[in-house]
């Protein structure tokens, strides 16, 4: 079966594809190929292993976002500074030998000051604008790097990055934490509570992480509330720090489920109802708005 | 040359030991067998392929501290409760099949509420309190885990630890910021600047690090100053956690001479004069004033 064209999100970790007929997806493919375990030449491979079943003779236009067009991505994307709407139609074509490729990479979004990037979210905020057009409000893309982002007459007006994600996931496999967090559980109550302590003294992070560790060996802390504590900590101190975005606003979240869910427990005591909508719905809502630029 | 006693400093990382004629030591040594790199029946013999020139006929006794009482070490050392001295005549003997060795090891302190937990650092406080008999005020001792302790009337009142060193270390390896910092290299000015942003707003320390990253990308953040910046703010957050700990107190920090000289530029701005006493000799007094009570 023949495409019409290609949607691509290729992050760092994974790459997923769609073989759309108009607005329709009508196939989805995609590997662990992300970014992060490709040079740059490897790319084109990568990409004709998911969807070489999909192109016909002639040229088949592929729209990708995300780290593809990092710097050490398959072809560097510029990057469009904020304010200005999610995406528009300056895309770079990374360069394939094969003819049946016509590959565009969606430019980023950077903010001068304070310092800040994103490469895949703009796609995703262009999407969930696409479902709610005239939406004004917040926008929380967690994940990773998780972004919060300003949105306000269909432009992103400003945005800022935290490594909560980052952190986690080197604390709880690569610290001295790795002895005391369970791989997996979870424990709703322990994550409520941290999120608290964090949210009133989010300066004592570097000490409640190592009180974890002292926790297990004193208290017999269990794993799994480690897990949800740790989490719940780091989430903390990223609504401590994002009060001014989420206070008194309408929130949505973005990302993979279980982590979106944990946002929306810890923003409810502060009165937030956050909505979820469903990524993948958006993130290929994004591409097609992307691929209507073109 | 044959020794009275020897004495052990046995970390995670290194060992250090001391051959020694009463209060003098005539010879030192170590390895880098530190506890992170043996089981518990590998002790034994790196320990005497460090010391084994210094024993005589008869059992020569071996006074140890550091993590060699983990429970991962050659055997697991107690915890004393403080309030108390920071050490005492109760050490553990560790298993020992050579008749030349008398291994004692120097219990841990341990704190019920809030959790924490030491070893190592006990010796360090008991060195320096023999250094500065009748000292009143606060030990900061920066290092991997770094410790903030108070001291009143011989004894350590209470304590908290800050995953602070371990933090920057896998920032700045093994995050997206290992792109970004230079291995070496130091920014005088970056890292009080830093350490003042995060004095005055540490739940921003998420997007503060993203935001190096960001720096590098936009506006070619040079490496020293992002390393310096990194350390600026891991550091000025634990300051705003302390202010307790050292606003208006006497100060003295024992640890690595260059992590010691941060911490005391850190303090600085905020009116506090730390005393940076020599950490070796500091470390070789805890030793032999442990020494003392058996």
């Amino acid at each position: 079966m023949t495409a019409d064209w290609i949607a691509v999100d290729w992050g760092t970790s994974n790459l997923r594809a769609w073989a759309m007929q108009g607005d329709r997806p009508v196939a989805a493919g995609g590997s662990d190929k992300g970014m992060g375990a490709l040079a740059p030449e490897q790319f084109e491979a990568a990409l004709l292993e998911s969807v070489s079943d999909w192109l016909g003779d002639g040229p088949t236009p592929v729209v990708a976002c995300g780290m593809v067009g990092a710097r050490q991505g398959w072809t560097e994307a510029p990057y469009r500074r904020v304010p200005c709407t999610p995406v528009d139609g300056a895309m770079v074509s990374a360069p394939a030998a094969d003819p049946r490729l016509d590959v565009r990479i969606i430019a980023g979004l950077a903010q001068d000051r304070p310092a800040d990037v994103m490469r895949g979210e703009e796609t995703q905020i262009a999407g969930f604008l696409h479902r709610s057009p005239g939406f004004d409000g917040v926008l929380c893309l967690p994940g990773t790097h998780t972004k919060w982002v300003q949105i306000s007459a269909g432009e992103v007006v400003s945005f800022r990055t935290f490594m909560t994600g980052e952190m986690f996931s080197l604390l709880a496999k690569q610290s001295v934490l790795r002895h005391t967090t369970a791989a997996d559980g979870w424990d709703d109550e322990a994550f409520a509570e941290a999120v608290d302590e964090a949210i009133a003294r989010p300066e004592m992070m570097a000490a409640r992480l190592f009180g974890l560790r002292a926790g297990t060996l004193l208290h017999e802390l269990p794993p799994e509330r480690a897990r949800a504590r740790l989490s719940g900590l780091l989430i903390g101190a990223e609504l401590a720090a994002t009060r001014p975005y989420w206070l008194g606003q309408q929130v949505a979240l973005i990302g993979a489920p279980g982590l979106a869910r944990a946002y929306a427990e810890a923003l409810r005591p502060q009165g937030v109802a956050a909505a979820q909508p469903d990524t993948t719905d958006i993130t290929l809502a994004g591409l097609i708005a992307a691929r209507a630029l073109i």
